[in-house]
């Protein structure tokens, strides 16, 4: 199934069937999410991972009892880094070096740049808005790859970040939910979404095709 | 090839060699693109598509005379809406009446859903950065399709906004760019970056299994 295909499958799954979406396909899911690219490839954001349905329980209050929350196979939480700090950046060029066999010295001026540019935020919630775009940016790929695995997918915005963040301990992580995505398969029957038509803004408003001279004629 | 296997063949290509992208495989993109979901399905953004060679000239000093924005065959503007007013709200709602044949009545309370919403941010700027994500999740999708087509993508934050909004009239549209992505083919002799490993977070790092038991053993 290509992509297009895929996408126009998918919908934003409200209700679920509780049927577990087998390992191999969350695995992959999980892999376009860590193969996404992200600003200098910092990738400033975790995906929490449950399954556990007592834990989806306690979460579900904090998402307003939206039904996917305990109705999928897994819920993931992309969570943004709280902050950055140079031990991030330091910990990032360690590996940088390590997976290219590559001297630290030689990744020296990567690293002031990426450090320049993370304390260049004019406030370090500027800061954290472009880390949670680096996890959108991830939650695309992922929905893509969901939707090529026929699994269906709910992204969610409708929560409570604080009370999450609080349940989760993600400060002690120094992360900061985003955005979640429910795993598992639509049921058809009980989701009044299912089956209906898609609506997309047409490609004539969504698209804008600009040359130099028509920019100039007006 | 599969979304894994694209998204390992892909990486940032900082140098392309000029070949054009055939129109099929950049509708398939763009149609990623537009497909990809959004907050309420609002979709508040627009993607400019700039193939003109002269006007990528002129946009090049925007981007700091990054190689790509000339050396690609198609840049694409990711730009969201600065504000959002009632009427983008209406033609939603009018749009998923006319797709759905269901009564503007019907979706009132859909309507005034997301007009809560886009009024309940803290600032405008808050809710800008909410448009921004919205594009971003769309460029991850987009990424994804391009990596599947084989055709190489650099997503680019390396650009300064307001220039890059003046030359395009963008304020003209209610739009302002959030980021780019250059499309085309990567210019192996030349890209220092081309064959180099992909460096991404291990799993055991970018995943946080979460399970109740564990979570208040601590």
């Amino acid at each position: 199934m290509s992509i297009t295909e895929a996408l126009h499958w998918r919908y934003a799954t409200k209700r679920m069937n509780g049927q577990k979406v087998p390992q191999e396909k969350v695995d992959r899911i999980l892999e376009a999410a860590r193969l996404a690219p992200s600003s200098y490839g910092l990738q400033p954001y975790a995906v929490l991972v449950i399954e556990d349905e007592a834990l989806r329980e306690m979460i579900s209050p904090a998402a307003f009892h939206q039904p996917q929350i305990t109705e999928s196979s897994h819920l993931l939480v992309f969570a943004a880094w709280d902050s950055v700090h140079a031990t991030h950046v330091d910990d990032f060029i360690r590996l940088t070096a390590e997976e290219r066999g590559m001297h630290l010295a030689d990744l020296e001026d990567y690293s002031n740049a990426i450090k320049g540019a993370v304390n260049g935020f004019s406030s370090p919630e500027e800061r954290f808005h472009w880390a949670a775009k680096q996890a959108y940016l991830s939650l695309g790929a992922a929905l893509a790859a969901a939707a090529v695995e026929q699994v269906d997918a709910s992204p969610m915005e409708g929560f409570d970040p604080a009370s999450l963040d609080a349940l989760l301990g993600l400060e002690e992580h120094g992360l900061r939910s985003v955005v979640l995505m429910a795993l598992g398969y639509r049921d058809i029957e009980n989701d009044r979404l299912a089956g209906l038509k898609k609506v997309r803004w047409p490609r004539e408003k969504l698209f804008i095709h600009l040359e130099q001279e028509a920019l100039h004629r007006g």
